[in-house]
């Protein structure tokens, strides 16, 4: 049906006889002649009609209109003087054509598809996604995905790890966060669970000798969703034995070195960065900091405990802490401004955002009188304070404090346009602590989970002060992005049931949950190790993009709808029979379009 | 961990200090030393252990047991003359051992790790999966099918092929068989279905503009199983524009010769034969006849009506027909034998399997004598009978004849052994009927799927004689298996309604159904054409097993259950009521272990 595609046709192919077919791109008709920009997903290629060389292909031409699919055959030959497109790869070319051939009419699309900048509201653009697709940022997206799906299959190969399949259809675990489930017709009453990761199957497989295993797997998990989650995901995800988290590490900063050089024009040099969970907090307050830029949080607490601004005095008595953050030539923020961030931390239900500006040698604000002259010189050195800069600070309960400071950090570097593009810092996260207390189940819960090998020095005091227990855990950070996280896994039976007997899962919950996997730990169980990473936000951040839906096909909304499907839907009562479902609300939802 | 893997060293190592990882696979003790065949996916290496060499190493051995993973550190030495083992790779060497170091011990398994021949029912084997990889033949398995993955994803991207990935929770539609529903907890009464097939998303790819699409892709139906199915499977799935079959054709022949032999070790040549639906029928009584060997079955029909045999001519007055096939030296067979053949089409209902013998120039059998003179010559020539072979005729209605001979050539050729290991023969299934009428339903359905091109010589006859109507479809068969199937689709909006109309989808449930894709089509669609193959099946046919289970990791049992984690399961209530769901009914069911 063609001879050859959209992009490919050069000066030295002039002469030549071809047989072309694409979408109608664009259309111009110009001193009797119509000129046709070809389209499909390789490039655009001009096709003139000239009623005198043939009426044949001129008059139906005349008909084309924008989205057609048309196949010409014409002689390529190079345009007039001053005619050439240097934007083009083709640009020096144009076929002039000898026959048409309509293949497929089109309706007026919903919006343009030719035209670069077009604003139109995303739920729009969700419903037609084959004609977003079609105006090609997101088609660009595929295709580089598509390319760090090669480099990263191709790496795994060489370095022996074995794309093994695992179920789709598995069993329902207490653990970890809410299971999308399938009812059984077999077994009525029973159901499978679909896999948030094939964290358990990956372990069976070193249990079965495998020795490296990776996948490019689907993975699901119905929880409310975020600008940057989608309900179904795709992660790599890889295990190997007899190996230690350098080996693992040392691997996986050559293949991300190798991604983003490659793929995001990128300049990263291994070894990446480390830094520990605690540190992380101390210094950015987040265990996913943003190391693009600067601005560290600095704690002060000590400093603003002696001094007299008795707001921050009376907090830090009841257990408030205060940290800050140095703005760099920040004393040219305006009152307005400065108001400006200080409602941003408000949304977090901070009352205060304090301020100092270094003008003229001089601390100045409204609260630096309640700061004694030596009180002053501290801060000054602890934020390493110049002229012209300006510090913020919070007084507020520290894991609170930490999250305001974090949002407050990068909304600052952002509007200040501190961050480089085509920058990209890499940092591992170590020593996360393996339990945390839950407020919500109130009990102690596994902070990645309960498969991650506690920390070998910490293991003496696991039941009596389990939040100090560190886990052999690390996770990968990219400019403020978890990109994935692993561990050593626990490869003996007594200190799996340890890990759980932590979690209050009772003997019977475990044996019924777990019993399986506790069995097969028993059968010779070899020392492994693991990562999960999430490929839908590494395609994100190498397409340069800040939505997860810009890299995937047919993405879900925040309330997980297909507005191209309209699914979920309704099902037939035949079907929810078979499956002995009863349903005690239905509630109709319709796509809503802007 | 490890300095080297378990089937690495050889001969030129001797002398080097080593450290080695796995599983004690075998321990003998032997004149004062012990002896330990140690294991992992790549081999086996010898360790021995010398009281006079190291103490420290040998007291610990004596405790070792089968499957206990240990690390052992010591020197490469040439094993002395007459020790050698040829069968292994590193059988010329072995390691005497300084330091041992246990890793993990092991419970005795369920059944034998090592011993290659053992008698274990297959449930034992699944609920115990890991351990049954761990032996060694489902571990090649799943390395061969990791191959196959790399060369068909390599193939495909040097195509231009873009894999994308597909969702999962998408809509159910009511073409095809049945789907597997996800309940939506935000919003409740509706569902998701997982996908039988991406098959409308690759062709919204094509709309789209992508141009070539392909995926491995999971897919799902929720059927009752047979031995070659499974109820989660694995797709390769694959879409393109500005085509034609005789493209795609031959793009998949080099990629299954490629495959074949380079993996299976086989001398397969393209390009492949073909066969209408309808001479497949004729001459081997199905779709997917197995070519790798003759006994084409004859229809004798005529001869038969002629004859005196009052049995047959009553039948064919009330419209069967008679097929049969020959045994080449079958007049060998014994009258027990016959009767075996005799009882194995009982199983499908038919009563009679008339037979005659080529014996000294003559047909002899109870029949023979009402067939004339005249007749028996015909049925020689028509049969092409030659001394000592055997005839078998079966008088019944054509379909369940057909299908009764297909079984029936199948099993003789497997007790006669007429089939050749290491035979691959492919045959791509051409012009199916696009419809047919099912009893079960009471109208028209489709054969492939609504999506198939009808030939553009029946289009005029759609409404009137929906039966006689071809698609252009083609399946490709391999040694009596489907392998996959795809077709030319619909670009047309118009004739995508005439085809839902033919099939009795109402205006309004083909808009509340399909709107969406039927939308689509109306904006500029190629003509694309695709196919799918199911690569567990490929897998299975590359392993040279007769079970699809043996090329998964984790398969489920024709109850659509996963021995091993005990899936389906009970779920929470808590979890029940978020999805607003109950049950009017709950099984409970045990893994039955023999």
């Amino acid at each position: 049906m063609r001879t050859h595609k959209l992009g490919e046709l050069r000066k030295g192919d002039v002469g030549k006889t071809v047989t072309l077919a694409g979408w109608v791109h664009r259309r111009r008709d110009h001193g009797g002649l119509i000129f046709i920009d070809l389209r499909d997903r390789f490039g655009l290629t001009q096709a003139v009609f000239d009623p005198k060389d043939s009426l044949n292909a001129f008059e139906p031409a005349k008909d084309l209109r924008s989205e057609w699919v048309i196949q010409i055959e014409g002689t390529v030959r190079e345009r007039g003087e001053g005619l050439t497109n240097p934007k083009l790869k083709t640009g020096e070319i144009e076929i002039l054509v000898t026959k048409l051939t309509i293949l497929s009419q089109a309706k007026t699309p919903p919006f343009s598809i030719a035209d670069e900048m077009i604003d139109v509201h995303e739920e729009k653009r969700l419903k037609f996604r084959y004609l977003d697709i079609r105006r090609g940022s997101v088609a660009k997206n595929l295709l580089l995905r598509d390319q760090a799906f090669q480099m990263i299959r191709h790496f795994m190969a060489k370095h022996q790890f074995v794309d093994i399949t695992t179920p789709l259809l598995g069993r329902s675990t207490p653990e970890g966060s809410r299971d999308y489930l399938v009812p059984s017709r077999i077994h009525p009453g029973n159901f499978y669970a679909l896999p948030q990761s094939p964290q358990l199957y990956k372990q069976l497989l070193m249990i079965s000798g495998m020795d490296r295993y990776y996948q490019i797997a689907p993975c699901l998990r119905d929880e409310d969703l975020r600008s940057d989650r989608q309900p179904e995901f795709t992660q790599l995800d890889l295990e190997m034995s007899f190996s230690d988290p350098e080996e693992l590490i040392s691997l996986m900063e050559e293949l991300f070195v190798d991604l983003f050089n490659s793929l995001a024009d990128a300049k990263v040099c291994s070894p990446f960065k480390r830094m520990s969970y605690q540190e992380c907090f101390e210094r950015y307050g987040t265990d996913r900091p943003d190391l693009r830029f600067g601005m560290e949080l600095v704690r002060v607490t000590d400093i603003a405990k002696d001094s007299q601004f008795s707001i921050f005095v009376d907090q830090i008595t009841s257990g408030a802490v205060v940290k800050g953050l140095k703005v760099e030539g920040g004393s040219e923020l305006s009152r307005k401004e400065i108001d400006k961030y200080t409602s941003f931390v408000g949304q977090f239900g901070i009352q205060g955002l304090a301020w100092m500006k270094m003008k003229e040698g001089a601390l100045t604000s409204s609260i630096v009188k309640f700061f004694s002259e030596e009180q002053q010189k501290t801060l000054i050195e602890r934020f390493d304070i110049q002229e012209n800069d300006l510090i913020f600070m919070i007084c507020f309960e520290e894991k609170r404090a930490n999250i305001v400071l974090d949002h407050l950090r990068r909304k600052i570097a952002h509007d200040r346009g501190l961050i480089e593009e085509k920058k990209f810092a890499f940092l591992w996260v170590t020593d996360f602590p393996m339990f945390e207390y839950s407020e919500e189940q109130k009990r102690v819960i596994a902070v990645h989970h309960p498969f991650s090998m506690p920390h070998p020095d910490d293991l003496s005091f696991m039941e009596q002060e389990p939040l100090k227990v560190r886990s052999v855990a690390y996770d990968l950070v990219l400019n403020g992005y978890e990109l994935g996280g692993g561990s050593q896994r626990i490869h003996d039976e007594g200190v799996q049931k340890r890990v759980f007997d932590v979690l209050q899962l009772s003997k019977e919950q475990a044996q019924e949950q777990f019993g399986f996997f506790l069995e097969a730990l028993s059968y010779g169980t070899p020392p492994h190790l693991g990562i999960a990473f999430g490929l839908d936000r590494v395609a994100m951040l190498l397409c340069g993009t800040d939505h997860i839906r810009d890299v995937i096909a047919f993405p879900k909304t925040q309330r997980a709808t297909d507005l191209m499907t309209s699914a979920p839907s309704a099902v037939a009562p035949e079907q929810l029979a078979e499956l002995k479902i009863e349903m005690t609300n239905r509630e109709a939802w319709t796509p809503e379009l802007s």
